[in-house]
């Protein structure tokens, strides 16, 4: 499998490891690169707020794809809530915008670190997926699965809302030094 | 510290268990019992559609006390969405209603088991608390630590939003079998 990455910060650095530790391959561009995408899946490792020039300038080489969302919009000067509609969420409104393409909510739980290591504290680290398209969703799971880590299914795209919520309390924790950035919410099965 | 709770179900009996185990005493109290209320510190722990009732027998007896919001407020049928409005939570709504009372969210995230084992897998069960009195909080808090689990603030009320949602997530994994009942999310320092 042949995975696109958007963005190669710590999140989409720590992405790219995951996929080639699995035996798949990573194609990674910066914003400002205009590369064609070669990936079956894509992966916006990037802020929610690059997320609509991305869809501006790619929507149409982005359709037949499975587009991953790992963005927690947070109003970073206040870290006292998200920037979309408490009844929406990132991924879904990205959905809206790229109805051409099978949108993933994922990787939005797991701080980079814990990507690396594999671990959240002494538990495996897991991500969860939520999406519509089940084969998207699965296609996803193998490549994270083959990479070392866990993968759970988290149901339809309407629980990316909850996912960023739990995202969005995981890093109020982080930044308020309750948790730390190699921690944060385990899955235990 | 003398502790009322509202409930003698799964989640009630647990609860009882963790504050009795920390020396504290319990005054449990079931629903059409109208027994007045001793503790200092009283813990609704009735489903949602129960608040109601409490509030309009008990809304002066509460007033002053520390009232602790443990409900999961889901669509049961549905499994899909919550039955507050998107942008405010089940202990909000509360805290409107019993405005001479310091409610606060806590004990929605742990499962029953892992409040009487102490343990979600390998690691000490963790008990977030929300809500806007921080030395309410921190009493919460003694009682639940003295109890022998871990307890983190997790912010003011308005993030009992996002533990609404952390419990929602974790009840729809629990129910699609994705997680069990004993394990759930682990809270990492």
């Amino acid at each position: 499998m042949n995975v696109t990455i958007f963005g190669t910060g710590n999140m989409g650095s720590a992405i790219a490891r995951v996929i080639t530790a699995g035996g798949n391959t990573v194609q990674s561009i910066n914003s400002g690169d205009d590369t064609a995408v070669t990936g079956d899946i894509v992966v916006l490792a990037v802020p929610f707020g690059a997320l609509d020039q991305i869809v501006a300038t790619r929507a149409d080489e982005l359709a037949g794809k499975t587009v991953v969302d790992i963005s927690n919009p947070l109003d970073f000067e206040t870290f006292d809530s998200l920037v979309v509609p408490p009844d929406s969420s990132a991924a879904a409104q990205l959905a809206e915008k790229l109805p051409a393409s099978s949108v993933l909510k994922a990787f939005n739980t797991t701080f980079a670190a814990t990507l690396t290591s594999g671990k959240v504290g002494d538990n495996p680290t897991t991500v969860l997926i939520a999406g519509d398209d089940a084969d998207a969703k699965e296609q996803l799971a193998q490549v994270v699965t083959a990479g070392g880590l866990k993968a759970i299914d988290a149901g339809s795209l309407r629980r990316a809302r909850e996912l960023e919520a739990f995202g969005f309390l995981q890093l109020t924790l982080a930044s308020a030094e309750k948790i730390s950035w190699t921690g944060g919410f385990a899955v235990i099965p």
